[in-house]
């Protein structure tokens, strides 16, 4: 509804960058342009300052790519946890998701995306050769426990495709390969699944163990 | 859903930041950080320095209080407007709401807010002091036309105090002051009308003009 009319330049312009964030309209971001010109200036200096800290000093661990603030992660650098059973996700939210839930002892490697030949992302923009080369290092041990990594990408055929390219790099050498369950959330009733999901979860049925 | 566990403190940091502006959660505000994360590094110095500047370099037109980039606005230094008619508004954005319309040519003063006891805002916190010494000079001079201020705030309980404090303020000054007319939206159907605007809008009837 706002035509391009702002009262001060230095207001289109902060509006145009805050409007340049996905999910933020023209009119929230005008919003929050006037909110940020009411709050203290101290507020607004360190607003500003942490997101650029986060672009220019953020580190990626050089074991799983995670966003780390050293070198390592805090998860790899973790001897307590178990180095030989890596968990493939697609990006940094999924890691934290994973880690909320408190049932996942092992490492993770994170993709940095997913293959989507329609948005022009392949197997070379994501983090496949840097995984591939680490599970074969993992692999080479003939003494130590046998590798699993576990598949945890989205159900879609972009996360299809993906598990199914890197089971082929991977695959040659000796490791285990799983892929998350699937089936109907715990608490969901039968009639409000989809019949895609229920169709799988009884095909795919468990013993019940009571 | 996520807990505190960031992976990284610039991460956290950056949410914490963002997660501050209103209308923003946690969880947007960390789906935001890893979209700036991902911009290139001279993106997101503009983004940072476009808020900076706003906050620190923003100048308040020294006539109407309105954002501006010189010390009087755009507005109040446009001779081809009427100086003698000013519509009182809350702030900026009925401003640039007033002037889309294209039906507007007198000036503005921008009151920075409306009493509200509620949320401890008196008429101290506002412009009102301004406003009334802007209609005192104006009306001092006899020769001129007869000066209008119109009170563009909105209709409910605050916005009726307020208008009713300016007037006491400013009627003395022999002004004319006016008010937004009400009623129905141009295009309404009267069963969606509420019973309010519908009511007024009948004891408050306008001549027929075909």
């Amino acid at each position: 509804m706002y035509s391009e009319k702002y009262p001060s330049h230095l207001l289109e312009d902060a509006v145009q960058a805050i409007g340049s964030l996905p999910g933020i309209g023209k009119r929230s971001a005008l919003r929050l342009a006037l909110h940020l010109l009411r709050q203290p200036q101290e507020n607004v200096h360190h607003f500003a300052e942490s997101i650029v800290r986060l672009r220019d000093e953020t580190l990626y661990c050089k074991e799983c790519m995670m966003i780390s603030d050293e070198e390592t992660c805090s998860i790899c650098s973790d001897k307590s946890r178990d180095h030989r059973t890596i968990c493939v996700v697609e990006n940094v939210r999924d890691v934290m998701s994973i880690e909320n839930t408190g049932q996942y002892h092992g490492v993770y490697h994170v993709l940095g995306g997913i293959i989507s030949p329609i948005d022009g992302i392949g197997p070379s923009d994501l983090t496949i050769q840097q995984l591939t080369r680490r599970v074969e290092g993992l692999s080479s041990d003939a003494e130590a426990p046998q590798v699993e990594v576990i598949l945890a990408l989205s159900g879609d055929v972009e996360g299809e495709t993906t598990s199914f390219y890197i089971y082929r790099q991977i695959a040659s050498f000796g490791v285990k390969v799983s892929s998350l369950a699937r089936g109907l959330g715990f608490g969901d009733d039968l009639e409000y699944a989809d019949e895609l999901t229920l169709g799988r979860s009884i095909v795919n049925r468990q013993i019940f163990k009571p």
